[in-house]
């Protein structure tokens, strides 16, 4: 199958290529850089089947003009500000980097008649929701980040485009991702602080955020089964796990992963419940729907954190 | 208080500035003219306390400058495409009108620490909903036209600024308003058409879609009841009447408030349930919280018509 994946040097994308690839599929990928990684997209390249394009998805014209020139049959939109934290230093950095470029790959899609999308979306969107574990259908979306107001712009977007020119598409409500060749997030973050400086790690907030880790691997298992299986013009799942984490075990974890002496590192926290404007501190998702639909995660949330832990350690250190 | 109204040339601001000028506020119009009228406008500043700015929201230099000049106590954001089937030429019409209008203003709202917000969203947020009314936590928000997934992107919009700036905002939904000074809508069509050639009448769709109908008066009256007691940083309410009319009805009653012989007029529909992709053809809003709040209207939904056809009737024949 033709397939394009948008950004597809960051994260999620580096881990999904692999699997691509080694299904044989002829696989397109675009990525700017902004926080993508170029070591990631040589990996990608070393294996048959898979060609990148470096350009940034603002790029309308030329983005109509690729999907002109490939009529893909399938759209992987992995492409987005990740670090949610970044949207708070610019306030239209969401509203470019996420909506106008989702608004930019609908209309190439609805010019080359490509039909079928797979989106990323979060549980950030549900903001700091009433209700916990959180289902699908909780309303009113009222997020409080300008990462979570965009991810929602994109799936309206999303929605109003597949009724309008039949398109389906599965959007995936992440809880927070975790594994190999990570870009971002509080591993990654940790990992290299404490490689800077083992003598002291730094934590945003007051460490008892707590959220579903999901591996990586799981998450793309879930995403290819959703897929697979869900058949409606527009399929909405949370994809997450039933337990969670807290930002200070992972501390603790990571200090242990990379060989430290606990008592030797001084750990100090930046105080309050947010590591960040529009963070939300205590994140659960329903995942029953994903459950009905036949599908659960091989790893819970600490085992997926101290895997990706690992994972982060044996490349980064 | 010092008040900016956007979209201050079309059909709710026409309406909004005559309350809010004889209650002595000093008012600032913006409008481009795309859907609003300038003998509106020269109606408005017969009146003392209203300054007119004609340019497109879209030039965020120029809005940005004219609050950091003003610094204004409150918006209304009126400005829309509120000519839904617009939206259906171009994708990114409202993408553009909506979205990153709103976005401009929000961002010309926190550099000149402007802190309170009224904005009118639509009932066409929840696209085609299993409940029926339909409450504001109505989930998920899968619209199926661009003026719908427009409308939810600003509405999260003002909730990330809202909690990131604490600014204050009203959000209401609006069902169908109708009244006088219209811009757009089915009575102005029909009356514009009935005009043009009283002997034939189309109808868009089969004219069986059916939705409630609000004066702009009583939508001028919840909003300023919602603004003044209502005291969330995030205010949100459905705005409608608890019954409904259907296009046929309106044709009918049109015909009748011409002066015509209903015999003498072919009516024409075009068929489908919908009068342009992205309709949706039966809408109930869920009104118990507005009632909960302490505020009825004061018409019913075919009151509201057959008065607002008078009032159309009156100003264009």
């Amino acid at each position: 199958m033709r397939i394009v994946v948008t950004g597809a040097a960051g994260f999620i994308a580096t881990n999904l290529l692999e699997r691509l690839l080694a299904e044989g599929h002829e696989v397109h990928g675009i990525d700017n850089f902004f926080l993508g990684k170029r070591e990631y997209v040589a990996r990608s390249l070393e294996k048959p089947g898979f060609t990148f394009h470096e350009f940034d998805l603002l790029d309308r014209d030329r983005l109509v003009a690729l999907f002109q020139r490939l009529r893909p049959e399938l759209v992987w939109h992995l492409a987005a500000n990740s670090d949610i934290s970044y949207g708070t230093s610019y306030t239209d950095f969401d509203l470019k980097g996420g909506t106008l470029v989702t608004y930019n790959l609908l209309e190439a899609m609805r010019v080359s008649s490509t039909k079928k999308l797979i989106f990323s979306s979060s549980g950030a969107i549900y903001g700091e929701p009433t209700i916990l574990p959180t289902p699908e259908n909780y309303g009113p979306l009222f997020p409080i980040s300008f990462y979570a107001a965009s991810k929602i712009a994109c799936e309206t977007l999303i929605t109003a485009f597949a009724a309008s020119y039949q398109m389906k598409c599965w959007i995936f409500r992440f809880g927070n991702i975790v594994g190999g060749y990570p870009t971002h997030g509080v591993i990654h973050d940790f990992v290299l602080k404490l490689q800077r400086d083992p003598t002291r790690l730094e934590i945003l907030g007051d460490g008892t955020q707590s959220k579903p880790y999901v591996h990586v691997e799981d998450c793309l298992d879930g995403m290819m089964f959703g897929h697979a299986t869900a058949a409606d013009l527009v399929n909405c799942y949370n994809l997450a796990v039933s337990d969670w984490t807290s930002v200070n075990q992972i501390a603790e974890w990571t200090i242990e992963a990379m060989g430290l002496d606990p008592a030797k590192v001084a750990v100090s926290r930046t105080g309050g419940s947010r590591g960040w404007p529009g963070d939300v501190p205590k994140v659960r998702l329903d995942t029953s729907r994903m459950t009905a639909l036949g599908w659960t995660p091989k790893m819970g949330s600490n085992e997926a954190v101290r895997r990706a832990i690992q994972e982060t350690v044996a490349q980064f250190v």
